[in-house]
């Protein structure tokens, strides 16, 4: 994923709990923590939904189905959502990111480069149905999940 | 989608908030009701994303990004979020989905399928980069999820 923070567009989110689709106002920091937390549950979701496959009676159908979720929010650019000035929302304890997530976007960019890269592979594997290569490749990229997560996650 | 709630693979999902990718249980109906709550906010995030680009600058690779999303989304088996015992969690408020949802599985499979074709079909077309065949299909898009609302999300 690139995490260029770059895009003015990002500023210019609809509010995702709103029906309306003729609203537009710039997203609100605490706004984007809130889609960024979304979309590490819906990463955890699916990672469980594979973990479960892997480890237990295998679906092809619904790995492929959780690998290409993961895939695509791997692909979606999910650097727009640590813009600038989101560091803390309303406090700090309303997001898990470390303030070192935003003073090192080098780093940063290099594992989720990793990241990118491994789940990319894994919704190919997926699509064999092969599982063990499946599980193999899910542990790679549960390495790079955990890779930033030690870095620049805060502690529950 | 597939709208089946069939799966016992839902039940044995790793929870989305840790770090551990050993442990498993089963997905409690708050933990599910968090779930498909973080996927309509990554859903209303590349919304939003997609009108910016169509009411505003057109970028194309950020349109396939997040038509990409939409889909896998809408591809990813939603139903199982919506399992039985999820219907109200620890109490109504936590969820927006009325109780007819879980009633009329039915007719909640033909609204899921409308908004699964449109989705797919809104990846294909912005592959394309056709800014007006995408605006006009992300209208047909935003029916679809108008259509489920009406009937059975609760007002906020």
């Amino acid at each position: 994923m690139k995490f260029a923070i770059s895009s003015l567009l990002a500023a210019l989110l609809l509010s995702a709990a709103s029906a309306s689709w003729a609203q537009q106002a710039p997203a609100k920091p605490e706004q984007l923590i809130k889609w960024r937390q979304s979309v590490y549950q819906v990463l955890g979701w699916n990672s469980g939904r594979i973990k479960a496959n892997v480890d237990g009676q295998y679906n092809k159908e619904e790995v492929i189905r959780a690998a290409n979720t993961i895939a695509a929010l791997a692909n979606s650019g999910l650097g727009s959502l640590f813009a600038a000035g989101s560091e803390t929302g309303k406090g700090w304890k309303e997001t898990s990111a470390k303030p070192e997530f935003f003073q090192n976007p080098q780093r940063v960019g290099e594992l989720a480069g990793n990241f990118n890269r491994e789940a990319n592979e894994l919704a190919k594997i997926a699509a064999t149905g092969d599982a063990a290569a499946v599980k193999a490749q899910f542990g790679k990229l549960g390495q790079t999940c955990k890779a930033c997560h030690d870095d620049f996650k805060a502690k529950d």
